[in-house]
């Protein structure tokens, strides 16, 4: 049954009697069983305050866990906070304590209006009657399409993102002792409450509900069946635009992989032509039909400024692909800088001089300060320290190696692992422990806004992983410039993690699925609506877009930093990349916590780190040609000075990165149409200001 | 006497009778001598069709020359034109028509309305209530501070502007013929009034007048008398914040040239001290002393570091000190792109997607496209045809002096002359025809907003002379690669340029003014209003500000493209500079007609250049480093590698790229209050939005 039906206004808490409502289910949107009553809600829920707000339907949205040990009392405490309007320090949510009301959990939904003001705070875009998408207003609501219908005006990501953006901006208007707790603890003015309850164990967890319905529509789709497009309104409806994003570069990324993995097979097929006789012309350095190196020579040549070029075009299309989704998704214009502060900001109280609240205030300097004086001398340090690891395992491994030809025991070959084993423990525990140090450090910076907070948490665990990944390739190709050996490294790390991705992506996430979720599904069809939930609670969290997207990023650097150097590359990553689409969204449906996602313009940080190493590459690439045996040989042989070849690549180097700033340049950011709807929206709100 | 007195209503055109008032002639601000009337104005001005702007004292603000020919009727007609209601065509201003109805001179003045709708349209800022800047709305003119007051309200620049922005602006809105004018001269619908009758001849010229008044206390505080600040709000006041900004960079850049000077004299001192006993180490590239040359080198190495950053932490700073002038004066916000299209925009009738309004449209890739296949190769061409002239200038001058050697005649010795003179008749020809080809080029482009069009006509004006100058200083430096060829030829274009300077912008604005000027001024202590105005006229136009400006560039261009080889360049810039000050003031005061200045919010495509040349200076200086014959001899004495030493210099160069980039990231482009002002404008703008 998907109706909230049973006998209303009683606290009707048993088992089976408090049954929400899934709008696919049965019944067709919109259209109720039950009586209509005008009163209040579903049985069991807390009551809406706004008249306008009652509806038969509530829809669960999040799920709150609270600690074992919380005492009813807390818990009540805590729905009524959660129930009350926001001029009274509430939340202005619906909470439901679920069928036993000394369970540990609570069901939160929200009212209309709730939801449309926080949509109006957030700075959502939405359609107007007009046709174009426009910064959503409360008072204007009427305008809106389907403005009151929220299931249809908000995406259910959105809605969910409003119940843990109300719940995480709950603060204390005055100091206060929360009922059941003990008396040390005291909540004081302006401290985040939800921050509070969470480090004094009262909530544990706050889980998104999944729409079973949607979720088994969507993943039709998504990944069973041989669709070549995704369904990225559909995601961007479920998961939100962060999600939505992700899932669009990486759509966009491995198409846009197609012509260098064209240039690349017809490369290697002709080159494979032209050394038929031989073997491995670059690889033993040794040339004789002196024609044949110059055209495998070139072809590398070739591949490489073609992706240089390449990489940037890519980048500035995707940001013009960016700009639209935005659009579409009515995140162009959020406005989080005008919004309260983040839960964690601090500061002194003042008056914000843009928007005139009473707010913490931080200084930009200060924050400057802290970000130049102590974020960056840690991660340099840190950077340093993964350089020594380094240093020591080549050290280590050359003592060894010299140790086994000295010795040469069974004890010196198991000797010679101990290196390698070692360098990979110590690159874990340091990675682990630079995460912490990341997070603290970014708590002590004190951004004011999630994103900014995310952004530099982002771009630090971004520096350091990304050096980390290739700090064994950077060495080989610049200190060891050993050009065979790159090309071999890459090679087998290409395939080696195309096989690590397929396990850990494929493999595993199907043998989880048949064998241990599967069976907990089973069960669930005739359950109460509440196991569902609890069941949906127990499922491992979802550990974030980073991994994701970092994955991307060091196949973005294998292509693009070393692309002359193995042209099969692309291939591989396209490949790759195909089945990929289809592993993380399988991921995402079935194999996590629905995660909650923060409507997002664009994909942040990542953006900057591709476009960074896209001209990473022009360098990179230009010194691979350089050591590439048929200029050393050339070099050696006399033919042409050293200082000539080495002054023509840097001229070259030049004239490309020229031509890359160019490109970047002339390719707008956004379509013109974009770029009018844009425009509109400042003329409207300038006229505004004017009447 | 400086009220509109004498007997009004009458159409009183008798000499002397029509005196426009200079407000701080003088009467006080404000106060009229003359009888308050209400119905109109002065005598002969046209009457204001707005109660409210009606105002006993008038201003007259721009001179409007015509054609010798222009028959009554037309003068007549545009009268009326000018003076009629902007809902009739007309441009809503006030005109005059001089002592006699049939002269060749119309005086115009703008009432009050206009003025503030137009202040509105711009998109200008003024001072609020609240005390911030707030940008104009008429409807709320009451809330702005003194705006009942226009000539406190708005400066003498932007009244002047806003009458030539409504003249301009004049478009037939049916098809009609002028009075006077030959019957096939047909204004048709949507054609711009003011150009077509420019074209046709009857307007010769428009000048904005001067105060005499303001002008005096202007040059007190500007040129006379040793000031070491600007007066920057007055040269603002005065002449509008396009020339604001330039003296406001001239200023900038003088005062930021000190370091560079105080390092460059104490290298030259320290190096002249170590080479007390040798001459010319650099340029001899004979090195006894090793030691000695080297404290030469490494201060050359010093200088050249010290400039590349120099270079970017003052164009940074400068963004900042810009957008505060910028904040200041009120054109933070200019709306233009929400404006009328500029009267040389063409295009098909429809409706801007933007304002909603019917106008001109243009789509942008059509522009794009005549950018890219007309406006770069005819540009390039004329590059080409630059270094075309330098290549046969060298080839011609080698052959003659190869044949001088061999005859050795006294025609020969005049033949020697001819490679360089043809060489500069033909640099002159080429930049003149080059200049109305960019001015055709531009017009082609068809840009929307009169901003883009100066950008883009001054970009390729720009690289062009900039291409120019510096043509045979990159050839002798990149192809020749002759350091001390260099240095000589430097240090002669520095002082030489220095010298031509002083004379042409001190010596002879002096002579012109003692001698021709001077015996004008006197005359017209006592000469009626009119004939004052037409003295004005009759001066030569301002030239604009390329002129200055380029001067800068290439000054710049000398200083950081090539500081390493000649250090005490930035001590005769600075010198320069501080003359330079003073005699462009002089100039624009008082040798050349008052210009229209356009409210403006940057030096626009200036700063670019400026930006550019900062980078390009890295790749100069490093290339320049290599070539030192320090490091050419370390090179063939064999102690280092060429090619290590090459390698070195790009790793120095790129990490000198990567620090600037750094460097101009992080260094904000506005202050920090005027970033929390122009947030607070948004959320105004937000908030207006929703209401």
């Amino acid at each position: 049954m998907s109706t909230a039906d049973g006998d209303e206004g009683e606290g009707a808490r048993g088992r089976g009697s408090e049954r929400a409502r899934w709008p696919e289910d049965k019944t067709p949107e919109g259209k109720v069983l039950g009586k209509s009553s005008a009163t209040t809600t579903g049985p069991g829920w807390t009551k809406v305050s706004c008249p306008c707000c009652v509806s038969e339907q509530i829809e669960p949205l999040v799920l709150v866990k609270l600690g074992a040990k919380v005492r009813p009392e807390t818990k009540r405490w805590l729905i009524r906070l959660i129930g009350a309007p926001q001029k009274d320090g509430g939340a202005a949510l619906l909470a439901h304590p679920g069928e036993d009301a000394s369970g540990d959990i609570i069901v939160v939904a929200a009212p209309r209006c709730t939801l449309l003001r926080a949509v109006e705070e957030l700075g959502l875009c939405k359609p107007y009657r007009d046709g174009d998408m426009e910064a959503f207003s409360y008072d204007d609501k009427d305008n809106f399409i389907e403005s009151d219908n929220v299931e249809v005006f908000l995406t259910l990501a959105e809605r969910q993102y409003i119940v843990k953006y109300e719940l995480d901006g709950l603060w204390v208007q005055r100091d206060l002792k929360v009922p059941g707790l003990s008396d040390s603890f005291v909540l004081k003015h302006r401290d985040s409450i939800w921050q509070k309850l969470v480090s004094a164990g009262v909530v544990v967890d706050m889980v998104p509900l999944h729409n079973p319905g949607k979720l088994r529509e969507l993943g039709k789709t998504w990944y069973s069946g041989n669709h070549l497009a995704q369904p990225l309104d559909a995601v961007n409806e479920y998961f939100g635009s962060s999600v939505g994003f992700y899932f669009s570069f990486l759509d966009f990324y491995t198409w846009s992989l197609l012509p260098p993995a064209v240039l690349g097979l017809s490369i290697t097929y002709f080159s494979g032509e032209a050394q038929k006789e031989k073997e491995s012309v670059w690889g033993s350095g040794v040339t004789t039909a002196e024609d044949e190196s110059d055209l495998v020579f070139s072809g590398h040549m070739v591949q490489a400024v073609f992706s240089m070029i390449w990489s940037t075009v890519i980048m500035e299309l995707w940001k013009r692909r960016s700009s639209t989704l935005s659009y579409r998704w009515g995140t162009l214009n959020l406005t989080e800088r005008f919004a309260e502060p983040r839960p964690g900001f601090h500061g002194e109280i003042g008056v914000n001089p843009v928007t005139g609240r009473v707010e913490p205030l931080f200084p930009g300097w200060q924050r400057d300060l802290r970000m130049a004086l102590v974020s960056v001398p840690v991660v340099g340090l840190f950077l340093g320290l993964v350089v020594l690891g380094m240093t020591c395992f080549y050290w280590g491994e050359a003592h060894i190696q010299q140790l086994h030809k000295d010795w040469d025991s069974l004890l010196t070959q198991i000797l010679l692992y101990v290196p390698s084993v070692l360098h990979i423990i110590y690159t874990n525990m340091l990675a682990t422990v630079y995460r912490n140090v990341a997070q603290s450090l970014t708590e002590y910076e004190n951004h004011r806004e999630q994103s900014a907070f995310e952004n530099h948490l982002t771009a630090k665990v971004l520096v350091f992983t990304f050096f980390n990944y290739f700090a064994v390739l950077f060495h080989i190709a610049f200190i060891k410039e050993d050009v065979p050996l790159l090309r071999k490294r890459l090679a087998s790390l290409l395939i080696i993690s195309q096989v690590v991705n397929q396990v850990t992506e494929v493999v595993i996430p199907y043998l989880v699925d048949r064998f241990i979720s599967t069976p907990n599904r089973a069960e669930t069809e005739d359950d109460p609506q509440e196991d569902k939930f609890r069941n949906e609670s127990t499922l491992p969290a979802f550990p974030g877009l980073f991994a994701e997207y970092i994955e991307l990023l060091v196949q973005f650097g294998y292509l693009s930093l070393f692309s002359c150097v193995y042209p099969l590359t692309a291939v591989l990553l396209l490949i790759n990349n195909i089945t990929e689409i289809r592993t993380d969204a399988y991921k995402i449906c079935k194999l996590f916590r629905k995660p909650f996602s923060p409507p997002v313009a664009n994909m942040g940080v990542w953006q900057l780190a591709f476009q960074v190493l896209s001209f990473a590459s022009v360098m990179s690439n230009c010194w691979l040609l350089l050591l590439s045996p048929q200029l050393q040989e050339l070099c050696q042989q006399g033919k042409m000075s050293c200082t000539s070849i080495l002054l023509m690549a840097v001229l070259v180097e030049h004239v490309l990165i020229l031509v890359k700033v160019i490109v970047a340049v002339l390719i707008p950011d956004e379509p013109d149409w974009i770029r009018k709807k844009i425009e509109r929206m400042e003329y409207k709100s300038i006229q505004a200001l004017k009447q």
